[in-house]
């Protein structure tokens, strides 16, 4: 199992992505010109297949061990009153994961994943981003680490997802201090703040930028100042599933916040990645371009919680199937080109 | 069951549309509302459920059967190659339904549908509408009648396909006659037609709409002299599902082209449907804007056979996981708003 002993460490491993197979990539994708149908006709589910080809070396990948792991944390700056909800809905939330009643319940239970619930210590939250870093270099390691031991190498895929009350706030600042930009840019309205309560998070993020954006010299010191638990785990296991090669699936724009620090210093991170959706969130579509990613739903949906990662996972079932379950010209006796 | 005895009687149903059920609308909204989630973060998830609460009249609807009709004719206009493809492909490709080997069966399979397919006198081509009418009066009402005929009422959801060498050519001519525009607006690669192949495509197009424009007064009118044995079953199946109340999940360019000159003489006729994607087939987004139907994926997909409505069933299947299996803000114990 990867384990992050210092800073340096999760530094070195984004320094030293490993790359994909080729020999599977290539072998499915001569499979996928041999399927009884038009070169290329099946889009992205052909890129799906091969994708996953090459980070899982199957060329016939599969989905039997669908992993989805949902991080949840609490923020500091929630007390500013960024959220439309109080932080102590993020401890009720996991109670509802835990008794089976949320959206993701039902998300990835039809989606056939195994849905894993991480809180990370939810009765301490970061410290208010707007007057100090978020967390401690202990903390941000701690949580990088728990992030790392959600992966399981032997899984197909890896499905995340986060709860954490008020932290769109933190993911605006993650976004713009990765890639530039403004406040403005990158707040969205959330759980659905308005009025005053949407200028406070906007003011929220311009101060924790203020404060912070010259000392976020690295990937680590990005996520330990601006981000938060559930966050930087979300991090730390993106990174830990590419050393243990498992493709990742990604879901809404606080996840890709996780991301941005990591993509700013080293773009290759987002290879074994999927983006699950765009979401509704002010910031997303735009972030994703910075990830170099292309999401594969566009449902406005804007809950969190890996709801729109669940959703997409039924995608990548269904590029598997075609590409597992499809005869070929010759086993069909299907005139060819 | 519905059965169309004359084209007066096909018009006269299109005339006389039934509404969804507005009780159970009503109650699928306010569970929605109650939900643990923010009001509306199920972005399109949502509108799903409560869209199919109104057509199957069920405050919680269900997919439990839901039925996918693959219809396949075969089309005169082909032996002008329009086509990559020989008409001879379209029997091929129904031994390979039948076999199990196409990617509508992996999909159909991966979405828990039952897959129905229905070859339409395929030995029988329509005449080449290039030089005459598509069909007889007799051979278009068959078709709307094999398409009827296909609907059960006690199904939760129709999900309608189609295969047929040429088809894209008949489709981009129907939709001209309803939407007005050219050829060229209309005409794309199908199955992946380029250069002169791809010019007399465009030239095929034109001729017919400059032969049978003038005469296409009726929507039944148009698809006699433009369409397609299957193109007619799919409108026929489009209105015989919407008297009988099931709610209908339309694949791509082909498949919309049938409901086209439905929707020209009466654009409401589009309301129990969903359009499963935007596909890669140029003129698709156009047709979709005309229909008024917003698509649940676009995946670049462009093979037909009912493909991205398969795929899509399961972002509906999603919908209603949510839907019926999420507790409410009560039960949860939850702080709302």
């Amino acid at each position: 199992m990867t384990r992050f002993d210092t800073p340096h460490a999760f530094e070195a491993a984004l320094g030293a992505l490993p790359p994909p197979d080729t020999p599977s990539r290539t072998a499915a994708a001569l499979r996928q010109e041999s399927l009884t149908k038009p070169p290329g006709s099946l889009g992205r589910l052909e890129e799906i297949a091969v994708f996953l080809a090459g980070w899982q070396a199957r060329a016939r990948p599969r989905l039997d061990r669908g992993r989805m792991v949902v991080f949840a944390g609490n923020h500091g700056v929630a007390a500013r009153g960024v959220s439309a909800f109080p932080s102590s809905v993020t401890a009720q939330m996991v109670a509802n994961f835990a008794a089976g009643g949320a959206a993701i319940n039902a998300l990835a239970r039809a989606a056939g994943l195994d849905l894993h619930v991480v809180p990370l210590d939810l009765d301490r939250p970061t410290a208010d981003i707007v007057t100090a870093p978020a967390m401690s270099e202990a903390e941000c390691l701690a949580a990088l680490n728990a992030g790392a031991a959600s992966v399981a190498p032997e899984d197909d895929l890896l499905v995340l997802g986060e709860m954490g009350i008020a932290n769109s706030t933190a993911a605006a600042a993650l976004c713009a201090a990765s890639f530039g930009g403004t406040a403005c840019d990158w707040t969205g309205p959330g759980t659905g703040v308005t009025g005053p309560a949407f200028d406070a998070k906007v003011a929220a993020v311009d101060a924790a930028l203020a404060l912070h954006a010259r000392h976020c010299g690295s990937p680590f010191e990005t996520l330990r100042r601006l981000g938060g638990r559930e966050i930087a785990a979300i991090a730390g296991a993106v990174v830990a599933a590419r050393l243990a090669h498992v493709p990742v699936l990604l879901d809404g724009f606080i996840c890709g916040s996780a991301v941005a620090p990591l993509a700013a210093a080293q773009p290759g991170i987002t290879g074994h990645c999927l983006a699950g959706h765009c979401s509704a969130e002010r910031g997303h579509r735009r972030l994703l371009d910075h990830l170099g990613l292309l999401p594969l739903l566009a449902l406005d949906m804007r809950l969190g919680e890996g709801s729109g990662a669940a959703v997409a996972a039924g995608i990548v079932r269904a590029a598997l199937a075609a590409h597992d379950g499809m005869a070929t010209f010759a086993e069909a006796g299907v005139a060819g080109d």
